[in-house]
Formats: structure tokens, C-alpha cells, sequence
């Protein structure tokens, strides 16, 4: 990889620390107080919440919020809607029916800690909190024709033309009953879904439609760019600088990218996803794309 | 019970039966078709959703819209995602680790014949689904502001302050870590929170802020009126009626209303609630309450 990009990982890793920082400060006000009744919920929900997660998808929001002239404090709800969601997709696939994942990021799972009970209800509690933030933008933002619209983009990437159609197909895969070459549409819906309605969701809750294809082709192909550098990294990655026992998707025999294409194609293949990532970007204005395009460069170039 | 009562009650599940086929109609809409993949996890959510519902919750709220002058089919989408959201709750409670059952009127559970990891993921598209239903009102009932202040009632409704809570507190006392004189509270949040949003989300779609107080504590008697009921019929329903085993709650040591009161006394209270509802709707004009006082009075009269 050029320095270019290298330099541009670099910024980018050093903006997501700073960035995370503000998404954990601003999350801390929206999620209930573990002091409130039911507390063994809101222990759940908050240990989930504050995993260690890199919160890339808020910053994906935040990055194409701003580029469309939000400021952060107006994007700022939105992204913590982003990640609260993120979370609770996390807790259902570790669930036992599902991936039952003993370990996230080097600690126990939400089931293990709470019990399965509670991990399900922390989950929904975190699905419905989503929209109550999202809905709540309304007082404070203004604007509900465009909160409604970003309501919409995430209801619909979520659902099962999206995320939760993904983890399905990902669960009929493992068992066998679909072809392996189902995987760039499996994730595509798991994975990706999510991340283009967070590209899309800059311009729609700024008001401004003229950009919305770029944005959408840039958020699908960087979608793919991210979890095929995830499936990678699961592979290659030292255990300690992932915080989870690697390998974990070759031994369920999930459809992934490098047990599929091999190792050396699924690394091409993620660097050609960032190629047209950046590529999408270049009919918007240059300052419109840059953070952007970096952020593209270092979703395959990090080492976790 | 007085007579005018009974008749209320004989004309309120007549209109039930008409509603509930409009309702039927409109989910068969919504809802993602069976032969679109993934297949298996459509066929879940249609299985719980058809699955002999009453469809009380999209009742009472087309009954709240239409006294503030909506027309039905400005109502409908917002009663569909009520439903969705209702079933989804419903999968997720017969969980295995939640309140394992087996059966739910008559028929066998979501995870029961679709297994637990897809039950799981159709609660989690119900729930979804209904959010983009709601959001997807803006491009047809227009009023983005309206729509925005339904969801957030109903996300609120719905989460930890409300459904999901009174879930976790209900499996607690269950496990005998709550005291059981918490009854009122755990069902104030467990089935009276969407009850009363489903109340108060007429006037909020409508518009009309005027009358909101006098709904808000209509919602919350009828919510209790209405669990109250359910637990009476739970111990002295015939088992055919109501299509599944009756006492089941009382074997799982629930904190149900006869359990704790006894059931007269419990009987008692379902009518006090009623009286109560009833008596919130005295300062709306006469032709706005009358429906939903005959609502009031067939929660408490219905034997199923």
C-alpha cells in the first residue's frame, strides 16, 4: 500500500480515537442509568454499549453528516442510534441459538454475564432505544420530514432485506442448505446494509438528495471493503490485537470471504472495494470526499 | 353487568370481527412475502403474525384516530406496526429462555416450529418492520412531525421504561427476586405502556394536542382493565375458548392479579379500571368517547 494511503489510515485511526470518545460521552446520557429500575437490564444494555466496540459505523455516519454540513452536535444522536443498534445486533448473534459466542473482544458475552434472558430484552431494549433517539431528534434538530427519512434508511437496513436477513442466510449457510458462493450477498445484507445507511443517512438528514447515488455507491462498496478486511483480519489477525480467539469463522464453517475465494483473493478483492469506494466519491467536491476516501483506505488497512 | 353494558360489549366484538379482517388485509401487505428469500424467516414472521391474533391493539388505536378525525386509511399503517410490534413481543416471550411455551392459542410457538435462532431473528424483523412502516407514513399520510411523535411514543412504550422493562421485572419476581406486590407496576409496563401509547397515538397523528391528558389516562386504565381481565380469564377460562392451557401462569408462580388479590378481588379491580377509563373520556365531546367507553367495557366483558 502507498504512504498516501498509509498516512491517511494513520489520520483516520487517530480521528476514530477521538471521535469514539465523544460517541461513549454522548451515548453515556442516552442509555437508561444502571441505578433505575429494572437495573439488571440497564447493567446489560450499558455492558454491551461499552464493550470496547471501535464505533466505526457512527463515525461512517459522522464523516458523511459533516461532509454534507451537519454540525457533530446535529449528527451526533443519530450516531449513537447507529451504534446502539450495531450493539444489539451483537448481542442476538452471540446468542446460544445463534453464533453462540462465548467471547467478544476479549470479554464474556452479554448471555454469559447476564443469562440469555436478559441478553435477548437488553437487545430489544437497545432496538427500541434506537428509534426513541432517532424520533427524539425531532425536539432538538428540527427537521422531521429528514428524521423520518433517516428513520426509514435504518428501519429498512436493519430489517430482513437487510441485516437480520443476512444473519439468516448466514445461519442457513452454516448448516449447509446454501450454496458458499451466497456469500458476497450474505454479507452484503448482514454487514453492508447497515454501513450504506449510514453513508446514505449524511446527505438525508442534511436535506440534500443531489449527492444521494455517490454516497450509495461509496457506502455498499465500502461495506464490502469492511467485512471482507474483517473476514482477513479473522484469519491473519494476532489474537491479541482482535481480543477474540481468531479463527472462530473458519471452525463454524462460515461463509466467509478467504474460506471462499482464499486468503490472497479476498485481500485483492477488499482493496478493488476500496478502489470503487473512492472511486464513487469523485462527483462530489474534493473537501466533500476527503475524509471520506480515508476512511475507505483505512478500513483495509487497520490491523484489527 | 348492566345490560347497556353487555350490548357495548356485543357491538364493540362485532366491530372487532370487521376491524380485525381490514387489519388482516392491510399486514398481508406489509409483510414480506413468503417466496422472497430468505423464505424461512418470512414464513416465521407471517406464522406468528396470522397466527389468530385479536387484534385489540390496532383496534383501540384506529378508535383513538378516528375520534380525532382520522380516516381509517390514514390510520391503518401506524395500526399494522402496532400489530408487528405486538408479535414480535409475543415470539420473544415464548423464548425458551424467557417464558418457554410451548403453545399460544392453540397452535404451537414461533421457535417451536421454526426453531429458536429464526424465532429470535423474526422477532427482531417484526420489530424492525414496524419502524419502516411508521417512517414509510410520511410519503403518504404526509405530517412528518405527527409521524415522528407516533414513533417516539411507541418506541418509548416499547423499551425499558415499558414492555421490555416490564418483561425483565416479571422474569425476576418469577424467580422469586422481586416482591410480588409489584404486580401493578410490572403490568403498568409489561401490556399497559402500549396499551396507553396505542391511545395516545390517535391525537398525536391527528394532531390535536387538546384532548391528550384526558386519552393518556383513558390508556392507562383500559391497559389495566385489560391485563386484569386477561389474568382472571387465565384461572377460570375454558381452555377451548381461549385456545391455550389456562392456569399456565399460576403453575409458572406469575405475579398475576388473582394470585396476589385473590380473584374476586381481582374482578373487582378490572371493573374499577373500567369505571376509571370510562370516566377519563367525560370531558371529550360525547361522539369522541362513545367507542372507546364500549372499548372499555368489552375488555372487562369478553370471555376470551
Amino acid at each position: 500500500m502507498p504512504s498516501e494511503s498509509r498516512r491517511a489510515a494513520v489520520e483516520i485511526s487517530k480521528s476514530l480515537e477521538t471521535r469514539s470518545a465523544l460517541v461513549d460521552r454522548a451515548l453515556e446520557r442516552y442509555l437508561p442509568r444502571a441505578t433505575a429500575a429494572p437495573g439488571r437490564l440497564h447493567e446489560a444494555m450499558r455492558y454491551s454499549v461499552f464493550a470496547g466496540g471501535k464505533r466505526f459505523r457512527p463515525f461512517l455516519f459522522l464523516a458523511s453528516a459533516e461532509a454534507f454540513g451537519l454540525s457533530l452536535d446535529e449528527a451526533m444522536p443519530a450516531a449513537c442510534a447507529v451504534e446502539v443498534i450495531h450493539t444489539y445486533s451483537l448481542i442476538h448473534d452471540d446468542l446460544p441459538s445463534m453464533d453462540d459466542s462465548d467471547t467478544r473482544r476479549g470479554l464474556p458475552t452479554c448471555h454469559v454475564v447476564f443469562g440469555e434472558a436478559i441478553a435477548v430484552l437488553a437487545g430489544d431494549a437497545l432496538h427500541a432505544l434506537a428509534f426513541e433517539i432517532l424520533a427524539g431528534m425531532t425536539a432538538t434538530f428540527g427537521h422531521p420530514a429528514r428524521v423520518a427519512a433517516v428513520i426509514r434508511e435504518l428501519s429498512r437496513a436493519i430489517g430482513t432485506h437487510g441485516m437480520v436477513g443476512g444473519q439468516v442466510m448466514d445461519l442457513l449457510a452454516e448448516r449447509g442448505d446454501l450454496p458458499h458462493d451466497l456469500v458476497p450477498e450474505i454479507h452484503r445484507r448482514k454487514t453492508g446494509a447497515l454501513v450504506r445507511a449510514c453513508a446514505r443517512a449524511g446527505p438525508l438528514l442534511a436535506g440534500d438528495a443531489a449527492d444521494i447515488d455517490p454516497i450509495t455507491r461509496y457506502g455498499e462498496h465500502l461495506g464490502l471493503a469492511f467485512q471482507i478486511t474483517d473476514d482477513v483480519l479473522d484469519v491473519i489477525g494476532e489474537t491479541a490485537k482482535l481480543g477474540k480467539q481468531t479463527g472462530g469463522d473458519q471452525a463454524a464453517a462460515k461463509a466467509t470471504y478467504p474460506s471462499v475465494f482464499g486468503l490472497e483473493e479476498a485481500r485483492r478483492m477488499a482493496l478493488t472495494e476500496m478502489d470503487r469506494a473512492i472511486d464513487a466519491l469523485r462527483s462530489l467536491r474534493a473537501d466533500r470526499g476527503d475524509v471520506l476516501a480515508a476512511l475507505a483506505r483505512f478500513v483495509v488497512e487497520r490491523e484489527f
